[in-house]
C-alpha cells in the first residue's frame, strides 16, 4: 500500500482525487492539508465524502507529511507549489504536482506569463509532463511529475500528433476552447457566481491565458516543432467539460478518413484516447478519464474537436494515470 | 416626469428596476448610488445597460440626493435603509423601500429574526405594505411603502384570499418554496458559487427563514387571523423564479372549481394576478409582474401552487407597481 | 462470474447499470435487448461506452437470453416487464425488475394507478421489495426483486423508520419531492425540452403520481401502519437528483437530536444511509448510491429531507446493491 | 393601428414576436396561424401570455388572413414560407419572412444547402435582406424582407465593416459560435432533450450548416468580396443567446483601439449595437435587441466577439426593427 497525503484538499480537484483514490487497491490515503484554520473534517468541507473517509484537514508542514506519506498529490496554487516541493523530493517523498509550476521549459517564461521568480528554478524545464499518451517514458522513471494542465491536454492530445506526422501546418493553429464553471475553482468570484455565469457565455482572458505557453512548449518538446497558437477560452454555464475546437492547415491532401485512422494508429496502445467518428460531446467523457476526439474537412481546412472532463482526464484522473505509472500499476487502475 | 433616485444600484434588483423605469413615460432617473468607492458608469456594474443610461454609481449623501429626487426607490439592506429613510420623508420625498425594515407589525419581533436595534423604530407598524392586490388602498395615500418580500408575496396572495373567505383552516400550513439563485443577491458566496449549487438542490434556512413572521403577520394584518405557518425554502438551480408550494386543510367542502372560482372571484380586478387551471411553473412569469396561482385538492388536503418572478413581482416589479399607485398613473404602467 | 442480460438497454437507467457493472468483477455483460430495430452497438447509443463494451443491443426473445444470462436486470416499462418475467423465472434466471410491476401489494391497487390488467398477477403482493436497508432477508432468498421507485426510496427511508418507531403520526403527511429531469426518462417530450423545463420548476402529475400507493403500502408492509400519504413531485431544471421535503407531525417530544440518533440506530448497519447533522443537497449524492438525510423540528411539526441520486440509489445502484445480496456478494460490491 | 398576422405562431420566435407586439403602440395581432388542429388559444399554447392576447390558433387560408391583416410575421419552417408569401403580397400585404426562402442570392444555392426546388424562384435574389444596420435603404422601400438567420447576424455585423473598411484578409475567415438551445425549435428532439444536452457541449452540423451560405452571401452582397467562411455551430446548454468568436487576418496594422473606433464609427447612428471595450456575454443581450461586439488581436490575427439573443435581435427583436422601417416607425419602437 502506497500511503498518499493531498495538500490543498479543499478544492474540486482534491475532492476529485480522493474519490477516486478511495477505490485504489494500493493506496492508504494518510493526510490532507489545507492553509484554512480549524482542521475540519473532509466531511464538513466536502458532503460528499460523509462516512467514506475519517481524516480533517490539518495544516501540516512537510516535515509531518513526510511521516506519513510515500507519495504527495499537490493541488497548491502555482509559487506555493514549488516552494515546497523540493523539501518533499529530499525526503524521497514522491510527487505529482496540480499546479503550473514544474509544466513548462524555462523560468523566463514562467516569469511573463505567471509573474514574480519561480522558487525552484533549477528543476523547472527537467521535469516530465505528465501526459502519459506522448511522454511515458519520462513519467515512469520520475520522482516528480508534473501533471498537465486542462486546456493543454485537450489541445496537445490532438495538435501534438497530427504536427509530428506532419499532417497539419503549425502557424496560424486556433484553439477555441469551452470550458464549465469548476475549472475556475473553488473560490468564489463574481465571474463565477451563478446568477452571472449561468445561461451566458463569454470569452475570458484573451490572448493572455497561462495556458498558452503550455500548449506551445508541449508540442515543441513532443515533435520538435514551433506554434504561436491563438487560445481562446471561453466560460460555459456547466460544471464539468472541455471541448476544444482547433482550426489548421492541412499540410497533405488526406482526407478525414486517413487522418482518423493516424490518429487511431497513434493512439492504439493508449487505453483513455478515444478517436471517434461522431462530434464528441463533453457530456460523453463526464466522470471520466476519458479524451474523445475527431477531425473533420471543412472547406480546405482541418477542423478537429476533442473534450475531456477536466477535473479529471484534465487534472485528477490524469494524476492517478501518472501515480500508476511512476509506481509500475497497470496505468487504468481505479480509472 | 418624476425624478427617480435608486439607491444601492449595483445589485439585481436595481438593475430590474433601471430597465422597467427605462420604459416609464413618467419617470427621469436622476441619481443611482452606492457605498463602492470609484463612481463607476453604471454600464460598467451593469453592462447590459450600455447605451441606455448614462449616470454614474455615487456615494451621495441623502442631502444630495434630495435635490436631485422627488422619490427614492431603496434597494439598501435592513438597517441600512432604515437608518436612511426618514431623512428623505422629511425632505418630502416619496420612498419605496425594498428592505424588510418597514413590513413587520413590532420592532420586537424585527429584533427576534433580523437582530439590532431598529433605526427608525416609531415608523414601524404603520407602513403601508406594497401588495397592491390586498393593500391598495393604504399605498395610495403612502409616502412610504413597503416593498414586499418575494417569499410572502408568492405565499400571502394565495392564503390571504383562502383564510379571509373562510375557506382553510389557519392552522398546519406548510409553504414549501423553491427559489432561483438570483434572490440571493449579487454578493458571491460559496452557497451560490456556480459548481456548488448547479445541479443541486437543497433547503436552507430551514425555520429560521426572516420572511416566516412576515407571512405570519401580513396574512393577520389582512385577514385578522393568526397563523403559524411552516415556511421552508429550497434553492433552485436557476436565476429566476419562486414557486411556493402550498398545502392547507379546508375548512369547507368546496371542490377545486369552487375554489378557483373564489380565487378569480377576489381577484377579478388584479391585473396581475392569474388564477389558472393548469399546474403554473415559473418560467410562465420570467420576467413578468404576473402572480400564476392555482389550486388542487389532494386525499382531502389543499395544494396551492404559486409562481412569480421573484426579481419582478418579487421585488422591482412590485415597487413600480407601488410608484404607480403613489402618483395617480395607471397601476400597470410600465410594466 | 455470473452473466447478466439487461433488458432495455437504451435508457438511462440502462447506461448507469452497465457502468456500475462493469466494475463489478463477480460479473460478466452478456446481452443486451432493445424493441428498436437496426441492433447498434452499445457505444452508438451511449457514447460514454465507447471502447468499454463491446455489445450490439438485440431484439432478443427471452429463450435467446436465457441462453446466455444467470441473471436479468429488466429495465422495461411496467406491464412490458410482467410480460417476459415469468418466463425468465421459470428458467432458473433471477431477475432484478425496474418496473413497478411487482412492487404493490395487489392487482387492484396497480389497475387502479396504472391501468389495465397486471400480466403476473398471481406474483403481486408476494416479491421482496428492493430496499435492503428495509426487506434484506427477503432479497437475500429471493429469485425475484422488485427495485423500488425512486420517490418511494426517498420517502420511505425516512418515514418507515419514523413511524415504525412511534416518532410521527401517520395521519397528514407530507411528502414535496423535487426531481431531476433524467427520471422522465429519454424519450423526448414537450415538457422535458430543454427550452421548456431549464431555468423554470413546476409541479406535475399533482394527486395522481403512481409512486403514490407504492409510498403507502410499503409503508405498510414494513411498519403496519396506514399512511395516506400526500405526495407532491416536482421537476427540478438538473440532470439527476432527488429532494424530498417531507412533513409530519411527531408523536413523541423527542427534539432533533434524539430524531437523528434513532435514525442513526437504526441505520447502523445500513452502508448507504448517511444521517446527517447539515441540511443534504442532491449534489452531495450525485453519482453515488447512498441516501442523505436529516431532520428538524419546526414550529412543532417535523420537517425531514432526504436526497438520492435517482439513477442511482433511485435505480441502477439500488439494483446492484440487490444483486449483491441475492448472489452472496458483499453488499457494497462495485458501488 | 397595423392589422398583424403571425403564420406558424406556436413556437419560441412567434412567442417572442407576440411579446414584443403587445406593447407596440402602432399594431393590433388580428390573427394567429397553425397547421396543428383543434384551434387552441394562444395561451394554451404559450402559459406566459395568459390574460394577455385573446386569439385562438388558427389553420387558416391566406384568403381567410388577408381579410384581417395588413401585414403578416411568416414564421413558417423554410419551403413552406416561400409556398404561400406570394399570394400574400399579390393582396398587398406587407410580408416579413422568418425562413430562410428569400436570403439568399440564387436558387442554386439554396437548392444545394436546403434541398428540393424553391416554391418561388423568381423573387429570390429580388428581396432586401432584414439587416438594417446595413441595408436600411432597401428594407424601407421593400414590401417583402427576408428577416435575417441568427448565426449570419451575429457573423455579418462584425465581418461586413470589417471587410469593407479593408481592415481583415477576405480568406481563411473562421466563425466559431456558440448558441443556446432555444435556437433549435420547440419540436421535441434527442439532441435538445434536457438530460441529453445539459451539462454538455458539442458542435453540431460541422461543415454543412445552412447559414453558411448566407453568411459569405450577404458579406458579398454589402461589401461586394467573396468569402469562404469556416462556420462551425456549438450547442451550449442555455435558453438563450448567441456568442460567435471570429478569427481572420489582419490587412493593415490597425491595433484594437483603432478596430473598434473604425466599428463605433461605422455602427454611430445603428441604434443596436454597442461596440464595447470589455467581452461580451451573452447574458448582457439577454431579451434585447442589442449585438454587443469587440475585437482584440492575439498574436497577430483579428479576433472578434459578437452576442446577441437568437430569439430577439436573431429573430423577433429584427423582425420588428424591420416592420417599423417598413411603415415609417421609429426604429426603436417597442424594442
Amino acid at each position: 500500500m502506497v500511503r498518499v497525503a493531498i495538500l490543498g484538499a479543499a478544492g474540486y480537484t482534491a475532492v476529485e482525487l480522493i474519490k477516486i483514490l478511495l477505490r485504489h487497491p494500493e493506496v492508504e490515503i494518510t493526510a490532507l492539508t489545507t492553509r484554512q484554520e480549524g482542521e475540519p473534517h473532509v466531511a464538513a468541507i466536502h458532503p460528499q465524502l460523509a462516512g467514506r473517509l475519517d481524516l480533517h484537514l490539518e495544516n501540516l508542514l512537510p516535515a509531518a507529511v513526510v511521516a506519513k506519506a510515500d507519495c504527495v498529490f499537490c493541488c497548491l496554487p502555482h509559487a506555493a507549489s514549488a516552494a515546497v516541493v523540493a523539501e518533499y523530493l529530499e525526503h524521497g517523498v514522491k510527487v505529482i504536482d496540480f499546479s503550473a509550476d514544474y509544466r513548462l521549459d524555462d523560468v523566463a517564461t514562467y516569469s511573463d506569463w505567471y509573474g514574480g521568480t519561480h522558487p525552484d528554478p533549477q528543476r523547472v524545464g527537467n521535469v516530465a509532463y505528465g501526459l502519459p499518451e506522448l511522454f511515458r517514458e519520462q513519467i515512469v522513471n520520475s520522482q516528480l511529475v508534473a501533471n498537465p494542465g486542462c486546456f493543454p491536454t485537450s489541445a496537445v492530445l490532438v495538435l501534438a500528433p497530427l504536427l509530428k506526422l506532419g499532417l497539419i501546418e503549425p502557424d496560424e493553429i486556433i484553439v477555441d476552447s469551452k470550458t464549465g464553471v469548476s475549472r475556475a475553482g473553488r473560490t468564489p468570484k463574481l465571474t463565477t457566481h451563478y446568477p452571472e455565469c449561468n445561461e451566458s457565455i463569454s470569452a475570458y482572458n484573451v490572448g493572455r491565458h497561462r495556458h498558452t505557453p503550455e500548449i506551445d512548449q508541449i508540442i515543441r518538446r513532443f515533435a520538435g516543432i514551433e506554434t504561436q497558437v491563438i487560445f481562446t477560452p471561453h466560460l460555459v454555464p456547466m460544471d464539468r467539460g472541455i471541448l476544444s475546437t482547433i482550426y489548421a492547415r492541412p499540410k497533405t491532401d488526406a482526407g478525414e478518413e486517413q487522418l482518423l485512422e493516424k490518429l487511431r494508429d497513434f493512439y492504439r496502445d493508449a487505453p483513455f484516447v478515444r478517436v471517434v467518428d461522431h462530434l464528441p460531446a463533453t457530456k460523453d467523457t463526464y466522470g471520466s478519464n476519458f479524451c474523445d476526439m475527431t477531425v473533420r474537412i471543412v472547406r480546405g481546412r482541418v477542423v478537429a474537436f476533442s473534450c475531456i472532463d477536466n477535473l479529471v482526464k484534465g487534472a485528477s484522473g490524469a494524476a492517478v494515470q501518472n501515480f500508476n505509472l511512476m509506481y509500475g500499476f497497470p496505468e487504468t487502475m481505479s480509472l
